[in-house]
């Protein structure tokens, strides 16, 4: 039998601990996919008393993951640690500096630090799998670098954190408010005690930014990434995105615009006709566009041991199989910086909804305000209440540039009878 | 620059033109990505003089597309001729036993002759390409054989065939009833002149015989597929489908049950909340179920010059990087055959429509058959109209062995207020 492949495994949670039992259940179907055998020669975790329900013996322990990159006896560092700087970065350019291949699930370390580790993965001439990083057991990655290796993506978009997916599924089918929606997904393990990485979208810019890289080969542009959360999501939307036809989703997306690469994150609209609005629950899913394949979507778990320990075993499969490919697919050198278009120039249809006093002359200032900056209106609902209440009045518009709607935005807000801030959200008909 | 690979074309049809389209377009970043550059060396078709939109010049041409296995200038044959014998089958087996790599769309090749095609490039130890078989520009053999290469698929099901479900669909949409929706598809050239291979699910059975190889890890048996087409779909039928909050799809579902492989190709009613109900029109989707994935779901074009031409294009940027895998994911010695399992022990729900009279004790000798076969019912549909009237009653049950339900159906066949033959679709819970 060949010699093994053989691993350190840097960080021994959830992520780790579902990699452990992988490996070793699928033990054999592994051998024979990868044509050599995979073994976890040596770990490193935070407590090396706990009791992980998984056989560390005949497996060295090192208490700092740094020395991993060190073991003469490791072949590919297993870095499931997470974060953009400390262990986790020293390990992995440790580990590319000895000539170690790497394998990670560490998104916010690619998004901000993709092109130099790039960089010393390919000046090293190893392997460096982060397929984990992005949409979790999807192989999204695999897809975009060799499935649609024949064609140029002109649109990647995708629900790519399932928390934040979860929560808007919670208010839609339970007709919940968002803090209400968020505290159910705490209990149930799906949304962190401190939940700003995910509900402000930060999470998804970082996954964002690894596939526009991938996408387009262009260095990961975090700094270019649009962010808006889904925080200032209520309940009335939803009500008004299904009256309308839509469903709302938190999306990334990006693509090649003459003004540069547009990378955005925010609450979107989009059409029930379109599969990705039936992405439920804590699933993601990825749409690529692209000039020969056309449309194309992947719909899986995002999260989980599972998943996620598919997707790191998938790279150290390749791995085993000696596949080495450009990171961000093609070699650094050809990786061409772009610039970011601004968010001012994105077009595109909204739907916003302003909470007015019911009163003569409201409509035509504020119609009069979208005229002024030819924001041209699609649609419009205003239900009959009593003369003088709060009611929502919700627009949807054609498209139009949104520095022209910011403008109208603006001049509204400043209405008198306009008593909140007007909530946008923007309309994507792809 | 590295030495180019070097490409021998068999059929310039559709497929073959969008084959040349794209590898002249994307000339530079494929040799990027492919390490070198991929070239047309030779090619062959029916009619030498055609005007075919793209140059020739340069390139060898052989009358006898089985010659392309001699051409000793060609390194890989692309077989786009199609058929599972004849030429297109001579050509792939002379490739092989020349020691030249295939690629190949042939779906109907692959589902005969799998085995013994897998089992020749093994042993000339060449690549065996075939992505551009099930579902064309989805990348899913190499989701199966790389992606999900940390996991035993449980099941593989979905939508193999763009005809069919684009005349599914327009049946739903437009309200037409199934001949009027094939007559449309091949007035747009969706579906062709005789359709047989298409509506008749045949066409699906190959691609299932394909996945289900390539996610168990056995020879495709085509012969083991239980096959029903969309034909005796009607209008009626998918406006209950709509009332019951469900889809018809026709789908190709593989598994492995105790009783062997289930591989079944009919209509099925799909909950509404599934993602793949929501695929429409030419549209296809593949549905994996893994052990640690979970469900992952791939959606895209199936068929098509662009989509087809992008995944024979993967295969060859895969060769050109060296990679060679086992076919069906495991060496051809280690593909297990397994029993077919027969369709009289499925189990699972099912919709039944009966044509009946309308007069009293109609409903109490259908019922009367189901208890005596131990048929659950879930629900029932019966409107009111004019007694004497021929009605429409539908039935859904809860899961039950097909056999039960052949027998209760054929008692209800021969009941004197039954007018017509009883349809029936199984439902799909998934």
């Amino acid at each position: 039998m060949t010699r093994p492949l053989r691993l350190g495994i840097a960080g021994l949670g959830t992520v780790g601990g579902g990699v452990m039992r992988l490996l070793a259940e699928q033990n054999a179907v592994l051998a024979q996919r990868g044509g050599r055998p995979i073994a976890v020669a040596a770990v490193s975790a935070r407590r090396r008393d706990a009791d992980r329900g998984f056989d560390l013996s005949g497996v060295r322990w090192h208490d700092d993951a740094r020395a991993l990159a060190a073991d003469p006896e490791v072949d590919v560092v297993v870095e499931l640690i997470g974060g953009a700087e400390g262990v986790a970065h020293d390990l992995v350019m440790a580990a590319l500096a000895n000539g170690k291949a790497v394998v990670t699930a560490n998104k916010a370390l690619l998004a901000h630090h993709g092109a130099e580790i790039a960089g010393r993965a390919e000046a090293a001439g190893v392997a460096l799998g982060f397929e984990a990083s992005v949409a979790g057991g999807i192989p999204i990655v695999k897809a975009l670098r060799e499935g649609f290796a024949g064609n140029k993506v002109q649109r990647v978009y995708g629900i790519l954190n399932g928390t934040c997916n979860f929560i808007l599924t919670a208010m839609r089918e339970q007709k919940r408010e968002f803090r209400r929606a968020l505290a159910d997904a705490q209990k149930l393990g799906y949304a962190e005690a401190d939940p700003t990485f995910d509900i402000e979208g930060i999470d998804t810019a970082h996954k964002l930014a690894i596939l526009a890289s991938v996408a387009f080969g262009c260095p990961p542009d975090l700094k270019g990434v649009y962010v808006e959360g889904i925080t200032h999501v209520s309940l009335t939307d939803i009500e008004f995105a299904k009256e309308l036809g839509y469903r709302i989703k938190l999306l990334g997306l990006a693509r090649t615009t003459a003004d540069g690469l547009e990378q955005r994150v925010h609450p979107c609209m989009v059409p029930v006709s379109h599969p990705i609005a039936h992405v439920d629950g804590v699933f993601n899913a990825v749409v690529v566009e692209a000039d020969f394949a056309d449309r194309n979507m992947a719909m899986g778990r995002g999260a989980g041991a599972g998943p996620t320990a598919s997707a790191v075993v998938a790279d150290l499969v390749d791995i085993a199989r000696l596949q080495r490919l450009p990171v961000f697919n093609v070699p650094v050198a050809h990786l061409k910086p772009m610039p970011a278009a601004p968010m001012e120039r994105h077009r595109g249809a909204y739907y916003v909804r302003f909470m007015v006093v019911d009163r003569p002359g409201v409509l035509a200032d504020m119609t009069a305000a979208f005229r002024d900056e030819q924001v041209s209106i699609e649609a419009l609902i205003q239900r009959a209440r009593n003369p003088g209440d709060i009611v929502p009045v919700v627009m949807t518009t054609h498209d139009t540039e949104e520095a022209a709607m910011r403008r109208a935005l603006a001049k509204i807000a400043a209405l008198k009878s306009v008593r909140e801030p007007p909530r946008t959200i923007r309309i994507e008909h792809f």
